[in-house]
């Protein structure tokens, strides 16, 4: 089975979610014959919807990026990996709602706060374990193209340990300080953008096998 | 006429459908001067959309699933089978609809909740049959890339009477208990997980016909 | 240039297109404290949306059906050509609001229904005038894989004129009877559907040229 | 590692986003036992949703019409070309926010539409500078399928220039006028249509390099 349509699809996925997003930063216009803040007002108490847009944004943008190098790797695809994608992408699609829960939640500072928190690193997490079950099926059912070293399999679980505790120290966090909790999957964001991904090591020539371009040897 | 564009659009539209489904998830925030229940409180009061959303995304997830094992083995597509697979998606667009309804009334527990999971169930009874449809217009049209044996014929005939006969009976079962009718549809999904459509029987070699990749003859 | 990522863009926008049609529908639940009409009676009061949905998605699914036949008789794509199919998908964006807006302003019966009406008509009708724009300056560029005979011409001429005249008239039926010219909408997706375009004739072997599957000469 | 899913993926961006936008234009239909302005009133008062939406609209299907040539040219891929890529559409994400924004701001006549004004055009600079990054990126890297020559490094100096001037023009003329400054950036997206990127010069015969149709060699 081709991956053409597993990365078509996801690729669907990613792009949706990642674009609505956006649509909890609205603003709400002037209701007539009524106080409304400035637009200036609301734009600063609107803060967290925008703190929690861009780690959210960043987060789905390094995850795609990440799916995108283990899934070019993929030499096929069986309805197990098919399976594992799926509940990696339910974790995604569910981002948006924890977005706008605590982008509304954030600055109650009580338990409300906490809570909203929480459930937004524990999809983080969850999308976190899912991208590990699916690198893992590859590994174990030899469905990569390119295998990996022994230093590739130690640098991939250290990657994938800086998400799972970073976001499980996370849900702790968002018990003492939500907008802490916050800060801290933006910088775990930050980390796997400088932290890459081994699932997906050049080929000699650079070029993934299958490729249709340049041949070398033609 | 090429699969590609087919896949790709019906892609979109699956993408977009099992995103859409998570909208329904949102907690409004508090309200300023105004008595809102806790977070904790709204979310367990919310529980029927947290369920409809999970039922929703594994189904829309395992027709994706079935429909990519179908179309990949498509050698042609007619005008027909593009209108065929129309129906489909207009079953699948209709799937956030029938959640968000199902969601907002399951705990009514009068007529209503019986009608909206009626509506649910007959949403997925008509994604089915048109599914079904779908594939028999392939096979009576010889667009298959590789026939269906005897066996497999007898085995897609089955895998189709489950879920045809699991949505009339969450039909019925709608005008007894709701939720019920909400378990049976998440039963069937369960069921779909593991029963594999025939439709996409192994080639000689593990390939798709026209694959350009790693040819084995070549 | 090559077809492949005007397709992909144009059918991302049709997907999402047809899919938030869907979002009209959506029923508001019973609202605590406050006398709510039933979901039957509700579900009945709404027949517009289920009809203006309808119509719609018929609407977008054959303009899909008739884009993706004519894109992949394109040989090359140049800038005008990508303009003009942005033009087309201007009108196919904007079908949602043409929804919405005569599904709530339908059962009005003054010159807001008729006015509702004219626009959702007027939309068609651009997004129509905009595909035969299409049309004409790939062929007018020898754009086209395959050009067509006199008698294609012709059928393509009878073809557009269908749905042009049927949209203008819609315009002005829509000031005599709203109703009428929603169902007229219906009926002319309905002639579309079983009047092909020529604009994909088919090549010996019924190949599309370029196609790398099942070389028949190979 | 190859384009085909940094197109993939920001196509289905693109299409989301510039879907997104037409959402904002959604009419509410008439509130029973409540005076409700006309149709013809509510859509004359919502002219600045009908005018953002146009000017956005060509905006996105610019910058998507610019990408589409520059990913084209692009020989590889590596990991600062996806993030800057992201950074692209992180300002094409936020354009639907900007959109109602402005919208519901414009005719407010005070600091609150200067505002709204200004973040539109903040955005626009935004995603104008972020494609200008990953333009310079990929000559920077030698990442280009075919080279630039002098004559088309001036031009895309000039072309770039335009953008970034007008939308700096913008957000000044925000504050004397927000109307004014949302014409402004509709004349950007008009020059834009007839001023063409030199990113992606025509190979020899018209074709992509790596094409597989009709190899004109073969």
């Amino acid at each position: 089975m081709d991956t053409g349509r597993l990365e078509a699809f996801s690729d669907g996925v990613f792009a949706v979610a990642i674009t609505l997003l956006a649509l909890n930063l609205v603003i709400e216009g002037p209701v007539p014959h009524q106080v409304t803040p400035t637009l200036a007002t609301q734009l600063v108490n609107h803060w967290p919807s925008f703190a929690a847009y861009a780690v959210s944004f960043a987060t789905i943008g390094i995850i795609w990026v990440n799916h995108h190098a283990l899934v070019r790797n993929f030499a096929k695809v069986d309805r197990p990996l098919l399976f594992l994608n799926l509940l990696l992408l339910f974790f995604v699609v569910s981002i948006p709602f924890a977005t706008s829960t605590i982008a509304a939640y954030l600055l109650e500072g009580n338990a409300d706060a906490s809570l909203a928190a929480a459930i937004y690193q524990g999809v983080f997490e969850g999308m976190s374990i899912s991208f590990t079950l699916l690198f893992w099926w590859a590994i174990r059912r030899e469905h990569l193209r390119v295998a990996l070293t022994a230093q590739q399999g130690r640098q991939a679980t250290i990657r994938f340990g800086i998400g799972q505790l970073g976001y499980i120290a996370g849900i702790g966090l968002a018990f003492v300080s939500a907008p802490a909790s916050l800060a801290l999957s933006g910088l775990v964001a930050v980390c796997y953008i400088f932290e890459r991904t081994p699932a997906a090591p050049q080929l000699p020539g650079g070029q993934r096998q299958g490729d249709h371009d340049e041949h070398p040897g033609a």
